[in-house]
């Protein structure tokens, strides 16, 4: 590197979304993460991408990229100078699984891209560069705060609020090995919807943040309950009600899709490699190929691991 | 009173429920009580019941008093042999104004009566039976349980969580003259309603539940929002948006219907009697006369004062 290259490492951890009834509002950072590495290397046009990992195939290397889209968007508002760019991804968080790989682009570029400005935006501008990028906040919100967020859209405003979890929590993912595009998955959702369950809604998400906040996870097999949109998305995931079974019949508290699919989350504070295999197993039997991480809670959100 | 009588005096706090977004979910019990005395005058079928305060006039002293009849669901439960009953009630909170009132005469018959039986029934039965007398676990929540409380409803069983208030939080009720059914405010809401609507309640609920259990006040003007309910019954409450602006303008961190209304609550930490002022002016200019308490939070739920 050259003495006046800027150099910045961004740790981004992977979320799941909606966390049953809170749709396009809850979210958890999880311990599994991206690396985004961003050099600028003095004036000029030029652009490197190199990627690792998850998608080191299949994800563009040009500007189309959602890493290089959101530095470009920090530099931009910056009015920084035309600067050669180098960017290197490694991918550990899989890609439209629904574990909030798009929102880890967006927001380690965003990260990166501040960083090497001299951190000129805010966490409150970046969560709404971030959210302006992923079209919402469930997945950027914690990404960029880690824990367990609420967030609110009002108009184009996005609300955040980070709040703890106990430390018991632990997350059992199973991921299949079939994609499924969020857009897909939204399109399964009605326009429209019987006010009873609305409030069904509304009442597992006060109960699943009450439980949360206070520590009282025994609410969690309760608070997990949805109506608002994965009985409308449970035909893009075959398996999935056994699945859940498996999950609660293996010892979990709560079982929910995470963010838009494919993937369930179990929520348990034990007995996370049963439950996890028998979530395998389930889907097996519905001729679904799947694996599992057990993955805790990640409490930073995205941050700098290396910067100069 | 003779030797081999019964007799308890309870202490029943009036509730605002819905809280804005959280619609026959989320409650808070306030510091204002009525009383109520029961005593069991041995062998026999007298029934005596004494009314001062709100509904003096006007609530039944026969077996349709909602008092008594929450008496007999715990004796008959209990299996107590027929007795002599004489009920005193002295009521505080106004009827029909969205504070609450019949489910603290509810909570106030059942913790009575099951103080008189030698409490057979844990706060969890009588939550059940409570929630069954009334219809919807959201005032006889906080009422039972005190602090700030949210309940969900599976079938007929209810869970409920009381979560802790910063002690900060003042409650000003403005309290207009008239009176609104619950039922007749209950028919204004539609059967079905935009997603897009339930989602904004629910984000809504999640970041007022998240502000309250971690302190953060400053959450509550963007939290309160609703649209599941306060929109449909607004035309049965003249001047509500003024109210509410009023309540804001002068200080309130929020505002929101108490219940079903009419009475309309603001959230504040200071200048209480600013903000009851002004909303009392704003009904004025809608010729709607009223009146404002200003109240604290109740921490304690429906407690025995006496007993004999």
């Amino acid at each position: 590197m050259k003495r006046n290259d800027l150099c910045a490492k961004v740790r981004i951890p992977a979320t799941t979304a909606n966390c049953g009834p809170g749709f396009d509002t809850l979210g958890i950072a999880c311990t599994l993460y991206n690396e985004v590495s961003l050099e600028l290397n003095g004036p000029g046009n030029a652009v490197q991408i190199v990627v690792t990992g998850d998608g080191a195939d299949t994800l563009p290397v040009n500007e189309k990229n959602l890493v290089l889209r959101s530095v470009r968007t920090v530099l931009d508002r910056a009015n920084h100078p035309a600067t050669n760019l180098r960017l290197t991804l490694h991918n550990n968080i899989p890609l439209s699984r629904g574990l909030g790989s798009s929102s880890a682009a967006i927001v380690g570029g965003l990260v990166a891209a501040n960083a090497v400005v001299g951190n000129l935006f805010s966490r409150q501008e970046l969560l709404s560069m971030a959210t302006k990028l992923e079209g919402h906040p469930d997945n950027v919100a914690p990404a960029l705060l880690g824990g367990f967020t609420v967030s609110v859209m009002q108009g184009e405003r996005v609300t955040s609020l980070s709040l703890p979890v106990p430390a018991a929590l632990k997350l059992v993912v199973c991921i299949p090995a079939f994609r499924l595009s969020t857009n897909k998955a939204r399109q399964a959702i009605p326009d429209i919807v019987p006010h009873r369950d609305a409030v069904f809604n509304v009442s597992r998400t006060a109960l699943l943040v009450g439980a949360m906040a206070s520590g009282r996870l025994e609410y969690l097999s309760e608070a997990l309950d949805d109506k608002l949109h994965q009985p409308y998305r449970a035909a893009l995931i075959p398996g999935m009600a056994a699945v859940f079974a498996a999950g609660k019949a293996a010892g979990a508290l709560g079982v929910a899709m995470s963010g838009a699919g494919p993937s369930l989350m179990a929520y348990t504070i034990e007995n996370a490699d049963a439950v996890g295999n028998a979530m395998v197993h389930a889907f097996q039997v519905h001729d679904v190929q799947s694996r599992y991480l057990c993955l805790g809670v990640d409490y930073d959100g995205a941050c700098i691991v290396d910067l100069a």
